[in-house]
């Protein structure tokens, strides 16, 4: 079984798109109580957006399953207020809910959370229990920036993000650290602000000690960890001159990368210096890349054939990669 | 010959760090007019620390001569106020310029630009005169971010930066694209920031057209530029999707990439993908890493044994990264 363990639902209905657009813009004009009932969207409208998209390259890729969630720049949590990004994120995860109940065999729900920039975290915990124990989800998007790389909020060591992490934890899932949209012009989303968080992120973990208060706690970091296995020298470096014995003990227990890195020598890369039991696969399709290499003829994003081609893990280190090291961290995912 | 185009003055004399110290504090205390002739430091004290520490490397690594500039950390452009920078920067460059006059065979000056947050970088011209034509520097640092992780002032695109830019090229010296130290407690500077910005700056660029406007320009992203490499698929399919045929025309007849990457399997990655061309050969030593890698044996940050061993280069296009390129980028280099 070949799980993705990294998609989002980019091909979502026009008017859901609309909703947003709507809402967003009755904030701007003025007072607004924004309500998901007003959401009108057939069936079959679903089903023509992942059918034709996500569930056409799951097959023609030779995936089984992709664990997915509501659109990352859509997320836009830096957006409106507090309470439109509460009921955006509802609204969001719902539409997931209705995919996977559309194609139980073929995807599963990780939800988005409703953070909001100087709001504590603590006030994601009821949207995140009704994801997993109403909408059966196995994991949820943690934005480490929800201010929309303005970075204004603590790092993920602070104390700020415990009640949720509890909760994370009691729940029994993973979270991925994934960021939304930028409205910071210095940053480009899926090309600097993206790459960059994940890199942040990584570092914040390292010269923290978060994982002796949560022994249990474990973060997906994407796009391979953003620049972290291309500097791992540095990173063990850095650790070493900071007293911290070893990586491994240090963050490996908790810390995941997915392989959401669109070309071969840089899978080849990550498989050299990152140990096996720590990589996802995963491939973000349809996601920020979506043309065909004109150096091997393949889409950029098909990132199954990196792994499979890679001669530097063995074909039982393919198979966790590819499968039980997500039912390891994911471990409500039933299959 | 081979040349390390990327060392900062991490082993300057205490008197020096002091004076930085006195300024900043006099800054809080209230009105202050900062002096440079206040600090008094001797050769013999320069001696000290360069001949114990960066010479001493230099000469059992095997490298000639090395570009040499302020520490990177401690520009700190957020720090203070304009005119603190100011001093404080004239004062660093004052300092390489008697670190290279003491050693004219070993280190050639780079300097720091006297930036600050909000203030237009034409204001660094008349400094980046007086090094380039008085103290004989060769090339500058440039500093996307002078707000200290902040990122408040525009990207590198932005016409901002445009009569800085003229200077540069009228000068016929490239900029390393360097940020400094982070006040923001989302960054840490060496693990986080630095690696951050230069693959943000490097996305700038891509998504701008700024070699149109200064088809002579020259910039070099260090740290193996950030996340680059390692995502070069990424960027590849980015810029495809935005319609730009290809990145080497694109980019690549401006931008070069520094080797402080510091293992093997990053330098392969590196080697693998970026053109030999666009390979600068550096190590920052003594800077951000400095243990020895219980894996092989030697300093993470001696890059020369990684370029030594890569498999991805021949003999000639190893010359070209240890000396060739350098000296078409940093034309004033008199070797």
């Amino acid at each position: 079984m070949i799980i993705d363990c990294h998609g989002h639902y980019t091909t979502e209905p026009e008017n859901m798109r609309q909703w947003r657009q709507d809402q967003l813009k009755l904030v701007e004009d003025g007072p607004f109580k924004p309500s998901r009932d007003k959401l009108n969207i057939s069936d079959d409208e679903i089903r023509e957006g992942i059918g034709n998209n996500q569930l056409k390259l799951q097959q023609s890729r030779g995936t089984d399953k992709t664990i997915f969630s509501p659109r990352a720049v859509g997320m836009g949590h830096h957006l409106g207020t507090a309470e439109t990004s509460l009921e955006w994120t509802r609204l969001s995860n719902d539409m997931i809910h209705r995919v996977i109940n559309l194609y139980p065999e073929n995807f599963v729900g990780v939800c988005a959370l409703p953070q909001y920039p100087g709001v504590e975290p603590k006030h994601c915990i009821p949207e995140l229990e009704r994801a997993v124990n109403e909408l059966g989800f196995i994991g949820c998007n943690l934005n480490p920036d929800p201010s929309g790389a303005m970075w204004t909020d603590p790092p993920l060591t602070d104390s700020w993000w415990y009640p949720l992490y509890e909760k994370i934890c009691e729940l029994n899932i993973p979270a991925m650290i994934h960021v939304s949209g930028s409205c910071n012009p210095n940053f480009h989303h899926t090309g600097a602000h993206y790459i960059a968080a994940d890199t942040t992120a990584f570092m914040q973990l390292l010269i923290g000690n978060l994982f002796k208060d949560f022994p249990t706690l474990k973060f997906v970091i994407p796009h391979g960890g953003g620049a972290v296995p291309f500097h791992w020298g540095r990173y063990r470096g850095l650790a070493q001159d900071m007293g911290i014995p070893s990586l491994e003990d240090h963050l490996l227990n908790n810390v995941f990368f997915d392989t959401c890195v669109y070309h071969q020598p840089g899978i080849d890369c990550m498989t050299k210096v990152i140990p096996a039991k720590n990589i996802l696969f995963a491939s973000e399709m349809i996601g920020a890349v979506r043309g065909i290499d004109p150096e091997t003829g393949h889409n950029y994003d098909d990132t199954k054939r990196y792994i499979d081609a890679t001669p530097n893990i063995t074909d039982e280190e393919r198979r966790m990669i590819f499968e039980q090291n997500i039912k390891n961290v994911y471990p409500r995912l039933v299959t």
